[in-house]
């Protein structure tokens, strides 16, 4: 379940016991970067051109040059398995910082940055989408431009630990009552055979799984409907569910301690799951959920 | 203007050549962390237990526990002046994260704090506390607990990049008009002989020097009102202020381009700059600025 011994620095391969970083790095001083984490299974990229283009799309947004082009990056992550001979179910860790500089707000100038990225095993949590999670309720707190992945991320880590303490696997975020997402997934409440989300506007993470959600929703013909649902319709709900790329699409069966609907995930999530399992091409040996 | 030779790492001290970190690290990924930076004057620290106790607080509020009580960190961040025999006006860079670990958004179990500490020069910016310096004004669009002092610092570096392509020093942050603070300073209005400044609730860092200046005003018997402004009254001040560990309290002349009263310093930031001198026993060589 570790890291595979090679891993990516800038754009050539190192063992991962040769990459360190010094003390006055923009990433470890000020969280001055981005990342993306990418599904893999049985060895190959899920929603691959989806997680790079957001990459570049966050680098832009905070104005980071990264080091490589789309392609580029595209063929080293490729490398990077084969150099693993990765074939099993993981996942890709990918981040870029604005690069090692005396500490000072303003960008450095000529300064490139440091990108690095790494695999590991991670197989699917079979017990989670079968049976549904648990989530609690919390103010969300972030920063006005979550849809940019960065490496700020201590007001996720402070939720997520709060729902772990809870005994639960997720914090459902609010703002004043309306549901953006949650700490590291998007959420959705399905009524009536309608799918609600919040817009992708700059409030939310805009998930790759997310968008997979709303092309699965159109081929299902389920009405996939931008449009943030409150807190008070939660207990209303027929089925709650959460994406992101390490936990696919996963019920959510009870809310700070309350069951949604009859407190096991609905028809509408397993046919999602269904259709996420075709998509990604989930190989037989992993077809029972 | 480097850094001197030894830091501190945890509880002891090293050459800073020894001092890396691993690329799973939670300052590194998540921003998970503190720092404080604490002004020296002469070799002395200034307002250092202010300091000393947010550091304190900020690690409470993200449940991080240090590897030093305060009495041995002030012990050991003097042993790290007299060990590179500083003796100038300058810094000590200080954080702490929550650790080396595997990533995962949820707290590690049994890893210690990762902590360090540096010093280096910095010498006064006698131009600007003579001249003032200009501003520009930017939307507020940080977390909503800016009272810690956390390395989720992203917004506030893209504020202050923005600032210095405007040519300015500083960015003014508002909230719907409301100024809260800048993206590395607290900001004061004085009108009337009045002191204003937002209170110092959750929106905005307890800066240091922010308690200093309360209580210079005290002494100067200048009122002090902890009552936030509004971007509209800042063309109107009598003058503009800013005050951080590394700034000192700074006149601003000009915001967005428009001058502040006849655009020169005023009669009461003069006041607290000498105030400031005197607190800070800042020796006579430097008693013009």
């Amino acid at each position: 379940m570790g890291i595979y011994p090679i891993v990516l620095s800038q754009n050539r391969f190192t063992h991962q016991d040769n990459l360190t970083y010094p003390f006055e790095e923009r990433g470890l001083q000020f969280g001055d970067g981005i990342y993306e984490v990418i599904r893999i299974y049985d060895g190959q990229f899920y929603l691959f051109t989806e997680h790079v283009d957001r990459l570049f799309r966050s680098a832009e947004a905070i104005k980071l040059q990264l080091p490589f082009s789309k392609e580029e990056l595209k063929d080293l992550l490729q490398d990077l398995l084969s150099q693993n001979n990765m074939e099993k179910d993981g996942i890709v860790y990918l981040q870029a910082t604005r690069g090692s500089a005396p500490r000072d707000h303003v960008f450095p100038g000529g300064v490139i940055a440091n990108a690095y990225a790494y695999v590991k095993d991670l197989p699917r949590n079979l017990a989670n989408l079968e049976n549904g999670v648990s989530a609690i309720i919390k103010d969300d707190i972030r920063w006005k431009k979550c849809y940019i992945k960065s490496l700020n991320l201590l007001p996720n880590v402070l939720a997520k630990q709060e729902a772990k303490e809870n005994g639960c696997y997720e914090a459902i975020l609010h703002e004043e009552g309306i549901v953006t997402e949650c700490s590291s997934s998007n959420v959705y409440l399905i009524k009536n055979g309608h799918i609600y989300t919040h817009p992708a506007t700059k409030r939310i993470l805009h998930g790759c799984v997310r968008m997979a959600v709303e092309r699965f929703a159109a081929e299902l013909q389920v009405p996939f409907e931008e449009e943030a649902f409150k807190l008070t319709d939660i207990l209303d709900a027929d089925e709650i569910f959460l994406s992101s790329s390490t936990s696919e699409i996963l019920p959510v069966v009870t809310v700070d301690g309350s069951p949604i609907a009859d407190g096991k995930p609905g028809e509408f999530t397993r046919k999602l799951q269904e259709a996420y399992r075709e998509d990604a091409n989930i190989s037989e040996r992993q077809l029972t959920i």
